[in-house]
């Protein structure tokens, strides 16, 4: 087992700092990675904070990894010392069930393995990113484009693919209208992927005091839904709406966004139900789908599409002892639009 | 204009009793039909008793129409006198929208003319089928094959097409797992259907009181969604669920029946708001949708479907002085499944 330096919070109110952990020794199909940066995703807050529910403290965050790779297991194939590669939010899944085989761990039947607060096969809880060291399956490791800036890549391993496995699976794309609801480090990404993918893109933000950058960023239009004219001026125009907010919105109002056979998907996450009218559905045949991270294959797919396009997140690099405050600043939502953290720093 | 035979109610709260209503003057592309059956709908008590907001009585409800063609206008070319046609939900729409240029009227932008209860555009408040005649525009006047009984066939024009349209949409047939949410009008149409489409189909009913019934009408299982073995066992069984019930009920519960990408929609309206857990839909990718009526081509299609598949509604025709005890009984969810008006009795 490898001793390694890590940041984590001794309880739920507790503030983050240095704490040790041990990774598991490298088995034959393992991946020792050597962790370059780590972005910070407010569900990594949400989790130590618990409000999706009680954790095992100290718990080390962080599912947006890069990193080299430092040693390998005598079976792998798909990496090799000295790669450059990614892990996101998950580490493992069963690999037998109807999802696993279709490529789609992120809905694994029997559970997958999140890459920290799960039960690892020998029982162990999962430990994150925020950390020197992760050993991880090589099945469960992405390369990273040689192209892309390594710090600024990290968070394209969550919110990136959180943004770009729903905007492909509803097909955005040119003469598709898509929304964004809320410009945070979800929606920063979600309009500078749609825009690539070639689909009109309008923002709908609380205010308009991110407009400059939404339209800097690719959105063709951007909209405060604190005015009230924008919802009568939008009605049935568009063809996907993503909305990356966490807090409750009103859904019976932006669903009536939606043209025909339109789909508002979440991919924030509330904690607490929303009300829902099904009139508002029945309009335009609506859909209201909700979105999970996204599989392995379609990860890789994300890194390559950014390296291609040349699209990276907007990120503020910090060091580890500013942790805490870059954690009130997320929660302000007083970040422009991901902090990445310099793993050298947990040393 | 004509003056004829109705049923209608003096306010939300009075019994129905004869009146009488007039019926425009046959335009050029009118159609005038000798109505010989109205079907009874759930829509019809919700309407008139004000469920759905404010009307103007008397209204003269109904919206699922057979009878004979008794003139045509000089510019008809759908019909001829003598045909057997039906009228459903809808007597026009804008035909100018995206959706009514795609045949899709029942989504019409500008807000098509229902069978009852809509301003037409001459300004009236258009009085639906509990009558022994109407006037309706050639294009909103389908043709009922003749194999299909005629009585029978009744409700097909709005529970027929109300299940068969988001069946078609959402693909049910061979390798696709159904599931029916209640058996009453809509459900056991939605069962009939689904099976005739080559879908395996699960009926979800809160007992098992109708159970043989179902079976009888091609339903593969029969769960009773009392019993709290069902949702377990049944968990990411789906890849559609069509929901009938108008009653509210456990979304969530419902929605974790599905599997990947698989959808729930209702067809059921419940005039209040219900709670749905995001995190519902995040397992599995699920969708929550609306599905209103059909458009003409669509309700002609599942016409001409129910007639080469021999569907038709399992009915208990009535005459007119027994719609208020039948009204009871629907609210008492006691008829199985579908009550038809004799319009003969109407005179």
């Amino acid at each position: 087992m490898l001793t390694v330096n890590a940041y984590a919070a001794a309880s739920a109110t507790a503030p983050l700092e240095p704490v040790t952990i041990t990774r598991r020794d490298v088995g034959p199909k393992d991946v020792l990675i050597d962790i370059k940066y780590a972005g910070v995703c407010h569900s990594d807050i949400h989790t130590v904070r618990e409000d999706w529910g009680p954790v095992r403290h100290p718990l080390v965050v962080g599912h947006e990894i890069v990193g080299i790779v430092a040693e390998v297991g005598s079976e792998v194939t798909k990496h090799a010392v000295g790669d450059r590669v990614g892990v996101g939010c998950l580490v493992n899944s069963c690999r037998t069930c109807e999802n696993c085989l279709d490529g789609e761990e992120q809905y694994c039947l029997n559970g997958n393995v999140g890459t920290y607060g799960s039960v690892d096969r020998d029982g162990s809880i999962t430990q994150g990113g925020y950390s020197t060291h992760v050993v991880v399956d090589e099945d469960f490791v992405l390369r990273v484009p040689e192209s892309l800036d390594f710090a600024a890549a990290a968070p394209l391993l969550c919110a990136g693919i959180t943004t770009y496995s729903p905007l492909r699976h509803w097909n955005a794309g040119p003469g598709k209208k898509v929304a964004v609801v809320g410009m945070g480090g979800l929606g920063h990404m979600a309009i500078k992927l749609a825009h690539a993918m070639g689909a009109e893109v309008t923002v709908l933000s609380r205010t308009l005091s991110k407009k400059d950058d939404g339209l800097r960023l690719g959105a063709d239009h951007y909209y405060a839904t604190e005015d009230p004219e924008t919802f009568p001026a939008l009605a049935n125009g568009f063809d996907l709406i993503v909305n990356t907010v966490s807090a409750p919105i009103d859904l019976d109002a932006h669903l009536k966004l939606l043209r025909r056979n339109g789909t508002m998907v979440n991919v924030g996450a509330p904690a607490e139900p929303l009300p829902l009218r099904v009139f508002s559905l029945f309009g335009n045949r609506r859909s209201f789908a909700g979105s999970g991270i996204g599989g392995i294959r379609e990860t890789q797919e994300m890194l390559d599409f950014c390296a291609e396009h040349g699209i990276l997140p907007e990120t503020e690099l910090i060091e580890a002892s500013q942790i805490n405050d870059a954690w009130k600043r997320v929660l302000d939502s007083d970040v422009r639009y991901r902090f990445v953290i310099d793993a050298a720093t947990f040393a």
